[in-house]
């Protein structure tokens, strides 16, 4: 059976920001530890060094270019991720869209240096076209549920269910997430129900008073 | 067997404005009357109207934008094109990418109008990311030969065949073109001959003093 | 004294695309006319040549890049517009926003090709710094207003009086308009006396059923 | 007498990155302290943290988003790099630039947290549009001379002085920086002469191999 991925996006939330960002990595290993599911943090680049050396959980960048090392001020690199100990990095997070050619570049800059890339996507068709760009990971976030406090557990699922559908057709390895409406363990167990690896999910754990109560509630059912 | 589609981009030169448009487009709807081979153009916006008004050759924009009606300044609507008498546009030319989601958003619209679209791409990877979103064409553009002087004819034609074989895999009704590298009749027929319906070419046309007997070359050997 | 300028943005509304376009540029060249003001009309660019040609009010683009003539498919030229009969352009609009060397870039090729330059701007700083690119009119936009159904005539005039302000230390000889928050004649007289030329607005004249009233209306108090 | 600035931006070097950052960093430090110079270093956000907690010299990053805490992934807010341990940030630069309405917001979270901001500007009018933004520093990177290998020592520098000129009309505290052509201790005095209170530079030290050594000589004229 496939390790369940839960992905933490710290966003730019002052809440996940510094020692905020160290007190829900600490919550994070404690759970992944207790579960046994895969629970990585993706903090904003400054905290990425200081949490990679202080966690063995997999820290991953919020984005990437794909772009070789050089002349590219204000841009972030696979390998300056590398170096700092990422495992991986988003692309094309629902707030920061890139190019279609600059999404499968970034693709490219993950696999050459061994990190693992996770393109989010916003509908069923882009998912497809995400799919056949190889990634590791596609982190479907229909914008219907981003944000909208509808949890992908009450709502209509047919939007993960079709995007599925549409990327095993193009592509039978790529894993993927569910990434948008989670917030509870039924959340997580349907998302698995549909046929996805695991969540990408932000503010429900960020936000919360107590990230490792919610930490432990979504893996509760798995 | 299929009509070859033979699409002049005009871009942005002098050479492809106002009056000189007009010479183009007098010039293909000879050719293609002579050859059978379905010859469109690609206009500025600005040109676009006059040109559907005067000639029967299929007209295209250069670039299209994936919003609805509505407050959207300095954007390009489906609808407006379909209006000024557009058969469709061209999406993410290499001068003009969009996001991913652009790109999805574009394709649907003109499909909502009844409109062509025609999804530019760089490489392998991006021509089925590109043929999966299902749009009406996929050119493919491979960066060595942009603007190279080198000939699809003369070139490895490695990259377009690659393409071809990884637009199928993904999506088998899709047509497709041959983007770049175009200079000469014999072009055209590798293109024809790799599996692509046709080609997508600029300043070889463009720039030409006469475009009527570069046109008469490129569908020579069809 | 100075002539009142009215700039009428049609967006990428369906009520100011292709007939709908006519009949509010034949409102607008009546009200003109008949009020001496400069009324001009900003429509989508495929709609800018059959106006530039039916009507005597100027007609301006939405948007122009400050590229030269060239390889730039997808883009807008300044000579394009010139032209298709184009007087000027809008530049940074809110809704189509511009990096500061695009813009400046826009400005100069207007320059050179002999059109207004009309740069948006959206608070008091940028409206100076947008001053200190010498355009032919720098229109400031206040987000608060914008599309607020707030107008300037009931709500605190203060960004307008201090974007003027600072945009008379930068450049004493740029022309000025209030963008936003402009319903009626009220707006317009207040927009005059906080020592702005005039007014740019949109929907207010483009979805009213009676173009022409609505323009009376904005006029009556000069 | 005002301080003299030297800026080394690492853009994404392999010879700028990680222990190379460290190197670099340490060079300018001894080189600031023998000087009296105010030497600092813009390293890619990862070594940004570390380098600012090993080394007393001030750290820049090479760009910041004018963007509150909050959901917006894949962005650098203010916040973080202050609480990283950043000075300022650069703002705009050649490789990553913003609209002006970005830059605005750029600049004032850098004044909210207490961070020097340095807008970089491509030539006479945007250096003037920047200033009015009021910005800490200005920085001049003339296309001409970027990458050119053409020293701004030899160069005809009117770009520099008139930019010079066309700030201090329009704002009289904000410090500039002479950003291109900057090659040795000959180049540092001529940028001092023509009004300016520093350089920003980038290759000719982080490509050096011995980067004290090109630092003691930039200063030499001092």
């Amino acid at each position: 059976m496939r390790q369940v991925v839960i992905l933490i996006n710290l966003k730019t939330y002052r809440e996940g920001l510094g020692q905020n960002a160290h007190r829900i990595a600490r919550a994070a290993e404690e759970v992944a530890s207790e579960s046994g599911a895969l629970i990585g943090i993706c903090p904003q680049l400054v905290d990425l060094h200081p949490l990679a050396r202080h966690f063995e959980i997999p820290v991953y960048a919020q984005h990437v270019d794909g772009v070789p090392p050089g002349a590219a001020t204000g841009h972030v690199t696979a390998d300056a991720l590398k170096l700092a100990g990422a495992k991986g990095s988003l692309i094309n997070h629902s707030e920061r869209r890139l190019t279609l050619a600059e999404i499968e570049a970034s693709v490219r800059v993950c696999e050459q240096n061994g990190l693992t890339s996770v393109v989010c996507t916003n509908n069923v068709m882009t998912s497809a076209g995400a799919a056949a760009l190889s990634p590791s990971f596609v982190a479907i976030e229909p914008p219907e549920l981003i944000g909208s406090g509808i949890s992908v557990a009450k709502a209509d699922p047919g939007i993960i269910r079709n995007s599925v559908e549409a990327i095993r057709k193009v592509n039978t390895g790529v894993k993927i997430l569910t990434g948008a409406g989670i917030q509870s363990g039924d959340c997580v167990r349907i998302a698995i129900e549909l046929g996805t690896d695991g969540v990408l999910l932000a503010s429900s754990v960020v936000k919360a008073d107590d990230p490792g109560a919610v930490l432990r509630d979504l893996v509760s059912q798995l």
